[in-house]
Order: C-alpha cells, then structure tokens, then sequence
C-alpha cells in the first residue's frame, strides 16, 4: 500500500470448520511476502489454534491490532458454545460464522474497521439456524440498510473485471430474469463501484450480448435489440461510457480488455468462465453498491481439505489486498 | 513437422473480397518464419494479386506445387467471371469461393491434397446463390457423404480444445436443442476425432454442466440430471474416459485444462469465450467426423479491412500447421 489505512480491515474466519481459519492464519505468517496490510481476525480463536501453531495476540478491538499485528495474528474472539472440528461443520459452527459477519460489518459500519473481507461460510448450516438470505452479499447489504437489488456481485482479477447481471439462476430461466430496468441498474451499481472503490473517475462499461455473436442482428436472438441496447442507451444518456453489446467471445482477450474498466455480463458463466480461466488463483469477489468495503475470496468452506494444512492462502490474500486498495480509494475520496 | 506430408495442403481462398487472399499470401510469405509445410492456394490469382507484390507460381495440381513452393505460391487458378475488388464483395465472387471449396475438398478426398484449409467466406453473398448450408463445415460434410449431425465443430488451441453441442441457436433455445442422444454423438465424434485427427489414444472428455455451479445437485436446474449424467454414462458403458459434468467456470484454468484432451460444452460461448479468452490469435476450427482433415482460421472476411495490408496472418499459419499436424497423424494411423 502506497499509504497506510486509517484502521485495520476486519476479517471474519468463516465456518470455523472450513479452510476459512488456515488461510488467513496463512496470510498472517506470510503478510510480507503477500504484501497484506494490518487486519484482524473475527471468530474463534480454537478454530485457528486447531490448525495452526503460530501465535494468536486476542485482542478488543481493531485499535489494539495495529500494535499487535507485528507479534500474532490478532484476533477477536467470538465465543462459541462448543469448539469445531476441522471438516466437520456443526450449526454452532454457523452461528459462530454468522456472529463473526455481524461484527465485522459493524466494525465496518462504525468506521473502527476500514473494510471487511469474509471467510467462507457453509449455506446449507445457515439455513438450518434460519438464516434467509441466499448468502453472506444480500446478508451484508440488509445490515447496511441497502436492497438486495441495489447490490451487484464483482469478479475483479488484475487485468479483468466482471459483474454478472443475473447470478445463481438455472440457465432456463435467465432469459425470465433478464430486464433492460436490471441491466441498467446493475450497469450503474458498476459503474459507481468503478469511481468509488477502484478510483476510476470516468469508467468505460463494455456490455455483452447474450446470444452467439450478440444476435447478428436478431436472426440468433432478440434480447441484444429489446432488452440490452435500450439499457445501454439509457446509462449512456446519463453520461456513463458504455460500449456493447458485445459478442461475449470475442471481449476477453488482451487486446479486448484493455478497452474497458469491467464487463457486464448477463449470466454468472459469462462473467466467471473468462474470469475463473485467466485469473483462477487470484479473482477476488467485490460487492459493489455498499456504503463499506466487502470483498472476499471466490471460493468456498472446501470442507473436504480443512485441517490438512492443504489450502491455498492466495486466494484470500488477494481478496485482503483488493479491500485495502479499495479501501484507500475511498478515503482519498473522501 | 518432424516428417514432410505425403501430399501439399489445399488452402482455399475464400471470398476473394476479404482478407483471405492476403493472409494467405503472407503466410507463404513468411512460411519459413512461422513453420509451415507446402500448401497450394486454390482460386482467382487476380484477388492475390491485388493485395500482393510477391511471385505466384500458376500450378495444374498439387504435385506440381510441391515443386514450385520455393520459388513463389503455388495457385490453382479458379476463373472467375469478373474481378473482385478488396473490400466489395460480389455474387461473382461468391461463386469463384464456392468454386475454389469444392475443389480443395475434391483433392483432399482424391488424396492429392492431405488437408483442406478454407479461407473465410461470405455468407450472404452465399446465400444469394442459392448455397443452402448454414456454412462450410455443413458443405464440407455434405461433399464427403456425411451426415451434417456426424460432424462436430472443436475448436483448438495450444493449451485448450472445445466442441460445442450447440452452435448457432439463440440463448433461449438451447434447452429446447439439447438431448442426452445429442450430447452424446458428439462427444463420441470428439472422441473419435481425438484419436484420428491428434494421435491421443485414449483420450480424456470432460463434459460441462449447463448451470452455475453444474445445478448444484438439481436445485439450480436439472439438465445435468436429465441429460448430461445419463450421456457421460453412455460414452463410459463404451469404454471411453469421460469426466463431468464439472461446472463450467472451474474448467479452464490451468490445473483443470491438463486434466482432459477436450472439453463438450454445451453451447456456443460456453465452448468459445474460454478459447477465445486464452487463444485468440491462434485458436484454430477443426472440422471432426470427416473422413478428411478440414481445419479453417477462427475469423471472418473482415471486408472492411481488405485490401489494407494490415490483416493478421497469424490465425490462418495456425490453422495450416494444425491441418498439418493432423494430416501427419491421419497417415501414421494408417
């Protein structure tokens, strides 16, 4: 960072029985190497000593961390009822992972915490404890007061950035989903985002078609000319440069992405198969439309490897280096 | 190559409006450079001559080729009612393109010629004449006694191959295309093809998912249930190696792609954005399920920068060293 934050980010561990605990433990032991700004661990400390030897510095707050970083992993405790084993999710374990969400966003919130970055969480336990939202992003935006509409779903990677306009849809149904008024909105959710967390003043849009060759003119499809263009005209007029749409297979070379500051696309496959293929170890996923930072790492509680001292730390050292960088964009704005 | 072809390759021009007549040229141009073997051009050598200063050897057959390659490019002239110029195309045109298909094709099946390579045509212009294939692939086909069902589009990189189920049908119709028989036959034709066109004895198929996340067990849609599942079961029951169905945004990075030869997709961008994402410039279309090897660049006409000298050979050298590669493992096999 060229400049450090004004507070430490606020980093919830997860499911204390997925691989949440060891990769940021992780991203602690390698924080020079990674290049990882002062953070703070939410969760339970025994989740991490369970998987991990160095040493935890528990502490009361973000402020204490800052002198504490240099010595542990400084953590905040969230006591849990009985302690997890690695692998073996538990619904304590899902309150636990969602009580260490709700302080961290508040942290956030409160500004004792410069952005938040989460841990993986297993949906299936959640819903058990009567969790309603689909995940952690819809969870984050009610505690920030902000609609479920108003929030769209980043994938950012160093030379590519995408947001999907319909996200966890059986591909049969997307055409249902697909409006110009949610295009739209989630072009300008992007757009925003782009000034916002990335500090790009005057962001360029490229807007992907949705059938082979973007419909060659409606003979493969029509929704390019009824639903995609008039949401582009739209965000055009309100000054946004906006390009498209765009024939989804020919956007994602070098040549391409460098014409513009991040794809819209109109499914999740079109968005994450370019995102995933190029950028597989370091995308990072970025909630955009929040008044705070989120950001996390793109994949899941890998249950099945937790506790082998197997995990990849890389993925979530980059979704804590993109909270930083973004968070710094914020404060120079503000 | 590490053994010279038997015969030369045929490279038909194209529209000799578009670039093709160009491309083709620098290739032999720079045929040292980019490590090509001996092809004869096939078609008006005025259209040659209008974007290019450098000595054409008018040749009666492709053996006569073989002997003229060093000295200048080797062309079997199609005469043509009228001249095309760079950047118009013509119904005149139209028919020499056609003309020059039907005889590459011709020489190929004859085994004068190893391969064909087809240069890009105009579809339109096609039409206009009454060709009533939806491209060449299907004429190709059609010319070898084939059915248009049997033959299967891959495309093919250096780290990467894919084949679509679906090809040109709009987003909201290719539930309605997909069929278990379907995803079936081609994985079969992509199979064959592995071993015929690129000497994989037994080659490894993986098979996408359609939905996010391959329908997480149904609840995102269910056609990797109904239809992919009981496919990939059907190539097994034959002995074939045949993986998924894997979602379609964890199967291109680098791990997954060295874990199979090719990858089925199941519809146009799903095959073509990752293809296209890591390979544009020497993605190459590859022709399976004929009894001769058809390889094409991944590019149109681009009427629109003919006659500019400034299109890119790059695309077709890659699809005359494919058509190469796969004609030496054609003749090894028998």
């Amino acid at each position: 960072m060229a400049r450090p934050l004004q507070s430490p980010l606020a980093v919830s561990l997860g499911d204390p029985a997925g691989i949440g605990p060891e990769v940021i433990a992780k991203c602690w032991d390698s924080r020079e190497a990674l290049g990882l700004p002062q953070f703070v661990a939410i969760g339970d400390a025994r989740s991490v000593a369970a998987v991990w030897d160095g040493p935890i510095e528990l502490v009361e707050n973000p402020r204490e961390a800052d002198a504490a970083f240099d010595y542990g992993l400084p953590l905040i405790q969230i006591n849990a009822p009985e302690r997890d084993v690695p692998g073996h999710p538990s619904v304590a374990g899902a309150h636990t992972s969602l009580d260490s969400l709700e302080l961290a966003v508040g942290l956030a919130r409160s500004g004792s915490a410069s952005a938040v970055v989460t841990g993986p969480v297993a949906k299936e336990q959640l819903y058990a404890i009567g969790f309603s939202h689909p995940g952690q992003t819809e969870f984050v935006a009610e505690r920030c007061g902000v609609g479920r509409g108003n929030v769209a779903m980043m994938l950012a990677g160093p030379t590519l950035r995408t947001v999907p306009v319909t996200t966890h849809v059986p591909f049969a149904e997307v055409t249902d989903h697909l409006s110009s008024a949610l295009i739209e909105a989630r072009g300008r959710t992007t757009l925003r985002g782009l000034q916002r967390n990335f500090g790009i003043a005057d962001p360029t849009l490229a807007v992907s078609g949705l059938n082979p060759h973007s419909g060659e003119g409606g003979s493969l499809g029509r929704e390019e000319i009824e639903l995609i263009e008039p949401a582009i005209a739209a965000l055009r007029a309100e000054g946004w440069r906006v390009t498209g749409p765009h024939p989804a297979d020919t956007m994602f070379h070098a040549a391409a992405r460098a014409r513009y500051d991040a794809a819209l696309c109109m499914y999740h496959d079109q968005a994450l198969i370019p995102l995933k293929a190029l950028h597989f170890e370091d995308g990072v996923n970025v909630t955009l439309g929040l008044p705070i930072i989120r950001t996390a790492p793109d994949h899941g509680t890998a249950f099945d490897i937790a506790g082998q001292d197997n995990a990849d730390p890389r993925p979530m050292a980059s979704a804590i280096r993109m909270a930083a960088f973004c968070a710094a964009h914020r404060e120079m704005a503000e």
